[in-house]
């Protein structure tokens, strides 16, 4: 098995100014491909220690992914040292990625500088991965024993911006798998949502027990997305690994029923794009307390607008009885945080923005604000359609954070099972 | 100055299915007591690994902090291996480690098990760092030259579980300060908006060359927040630190201008509610799309509902005209990207919700929508306040995610300067 180290640049890190997040997503990117990552490093803006660093990461391991360090200003420092550390002079402007950069600074309005057009060069003899999102191209290093042998030893540059080295991230892996072909390693994603962690892994315990041995479970929880389980087959031929994957997901769908959400890169709110967009149905949103984080995470997605009509933010109170017209009694009768003001919420703002479904949230985020028949938390959701409104209320643990964020999640779950139940 | 190094061990770290935070914490730690990081590494659970990977750390620094792998399950092997190579067995219970394990089985309800038990198993010689949140106690091993003599070399082990680390953090980092009693590390971040990374190190690099030399400068950009600025002062007398980094401060004020929007962990939503609230002003946001990003990072903000009254998002164009009553005929002479309708709709929800400030964005996010005359990226923000409303038109690059997340920061950033330019 070929492995790898990861190697993330910047004095930002050092100080704990930031917390890498690069490493992560490279690491399961190898995963995927079947490289077992073995050493991950952060290292100073400092051309020794990045020398040295490498080095050793290239005694560790057979390839090695570096992000961090090609930027434009004199405290970046990577694509001289690597440059030097394989003899390769830094004298060609790679044509493609001048291009990009040129276009960059068109659009922008801005003159191309020397420090911007440096961005293109690149070692010559190494491989280059155009970066569209940026001025930092991606490069490829090779130390082969024969011109037709696969490399020995590889060493990857990506910037270390996480966008623009997720846009590079699949090329390489790409890259890597025809230099490296390996057995197959499935993965399988399923979501799930509403089941906490721990009774979840109580409800799958028994059926746990009867997993094949090559199949290994592994439960990954986050507040915006439920609980990720992820059942991956190791050294399995590829056909052997598809059944065996196929037969463990068929068995967690009975088990698990409608918490099981979707699978792999679906979201929530992607599975409810497909769920309105295949009905040809539209969507609104009023939100108090997540402020705009609903609307926000259905617009992220690419095509919202042929769903998602949009959202009223009622946050003062003001604004629920003068814009959605919120009878002011039931906020005085109720409270602002009550089945009933969630329940007119989302029935004012289907009628108004005219679509057929809505959903509504109002609810105490904190920290302050809770009262001890409403603690900081506590967050009612209503959701409409054509055949009628249902509330829910939640208590939410946590910051004002994951409270937003929960609510947010919880809301569009309630969304998705309401539009599911109302098929029936 | 002394060094240190930073070890996290564990598999979960390097297949990527958690990121790293201890790392980051116990840098920031180090650096407030005048310790600068030189390494981080993230090791497997592996004896020979954590080793090497250990000796390694020890060679490159004076101090090595250990996270991770003292469970008391078999994969957690980082107090045997420790032990064994400072020469110091594994004999000992830890009488109070011990007492604080028995409290917690007590309060589980469960039996004191040998494998709990050996948490309090602690190598004769080390300093314990007694742990109340768990049971895994902190231990540092030292290596001095003669018994009186600060130590050499120091070794530190504290648990991954972030809470856990974090309790033993402070009595580490106390201890720490008595063995080398140091001078300070000052870092200070000033925040820029609206000046590209390559163009604003153009603009600073006639200053750069007249920078004290014991001072580092750093750009950092990032789309949410512009081009951060770290100014470091290392190795100097506290009092002559504090006076070099003010200078430079200073300086840049007077360079950047109101491109300068704030320090250190300030952001362009947390200046915005500081302005809007020491005036007692309020603010309203129509928006398309970022389809209620500006909301959403607004409400983000702890007390935000003294100043935000709330938004509409106006996602279809009929919302644009149904509900914040633009006029049609704008629409269809200029279309929905445009001055004319993004002033009408910072005036109309003005109007509507009742505040003293707004903010409009009308744009295309992509990936598709574009047009030759209105390419993806092109979006019109306009900012109306008591005296008037502006309107300026960008043209942002990336993705859908990046223009929504730059839309949503220059929109911030107009509302900024408007308001500061109202003052005069």
């Amino acid at each position: 098995m070929h492995t790898a180290s990861i190697c993330t640049i910047g004095d930002e890190i050092l100080i704990g100014q930031i917390n890498d997040t690069n490493s992560g997503e490279i690491a399961r990117a190898l995963n995927k491909i079947g490289i077992r990552v073995v050493y991950m490093v952060s290292l100073r803006d400092d051309e020794k220690e990045i020398e040295s660093g490498l080095s050793h990461c290239m005694d560790l391991s057979d390839i090695v992914i570096v992000t961090g360090g090609l930027g434009p200003t004199s405290d970046d420092k990577t694509k001289k040292v690597v440059a030097d550390m394989f003899s390769m002079p830094l004298t060609a402007y790679h044509p493609g990625q001048l291009e990009v950069i040129n276009n960059i600074c068109r659009k922008r309005g801005v003159e191309l500088s020397d420090l911007n057009r440096d961005q293109a060069l690149v070692p010559l003899g190494c491989k280059v991965l155009i970066n569209r999102e940026g001025t930092a191209p991606g490069m490829i290093f090779e130390k082969k024993s024969a011109p037709d042998s696969p490399p020995v030893s590889i060493v990857c540059l990506l910037p270390g911006v996480p966008y623009e080295m997720r846009a590079l991230l699949e090329q390489l892996t790409e890259y890597i798998r025809i230099c490296y072909p390996i057995r197959d390693i499935i993965h399988k994603t399923i979501l799930t949502y509403g089941i906490a962690e721990s009774r979840l892994s109580e409800i799958l315990s028994d059926w746990e027990k009867t997993l094949n041995p090559s199949l290994h479970l592994a439960y990954l929880p986050a507040p915006s997305s439920g609980v990720k389980l992820r059942i991956s087959v190791y050294g399995e031929e590829r056909d052997t690994a598809i059944n065996i994957v196929s037969e463990a997901v068929n068995q967690l769908k009975e088990i698990l029923q409608e918490s099981i959400y979707g699978e792999d890169d679906d979201t929530l709110e992607s599975v409810i794009s497909k769920l309105l967009t295949s009905k040809s149905k539209t969507l609104s949103v009023a939100e108090s307390c997540t402020g705009g984080r609903i609307s926000s995470r259905i617009t992220s997605l690419p095509g919202s607008s042929s769903f998602f009509k949009g959202s009223v933010v009622a946050y003062a109170n003001s604004v629920k009885t003068d814009v959605l017209k919120i009878d002011e009694m039931i906020i005085e009768k109720y409270g602002a945080v009550s089945k009933e003001c969630a329940v007119s919420m989302a029935e004012a703002v289907k009628e108004m923005l005219g679509s057929d479904y809505s959903i509504a949230v109002t609810g105490i985020a904190g920290p302050s604000g809770g009262t001890a028949d409403k603690p900081v938390g506590t967050v009612w959701i209503a959701v409409s359609g054509i055949n009628g409104t249902v509330a829910h209320k939640f208590i939410f643990t946590g910051k004002r954070e994951q409270v937003i964020e929960r609510s947010a999640s919880q809301a569009l779950n309630c969304l998705r099972l309401f539009i599911n139940h109302q098929q029936l």
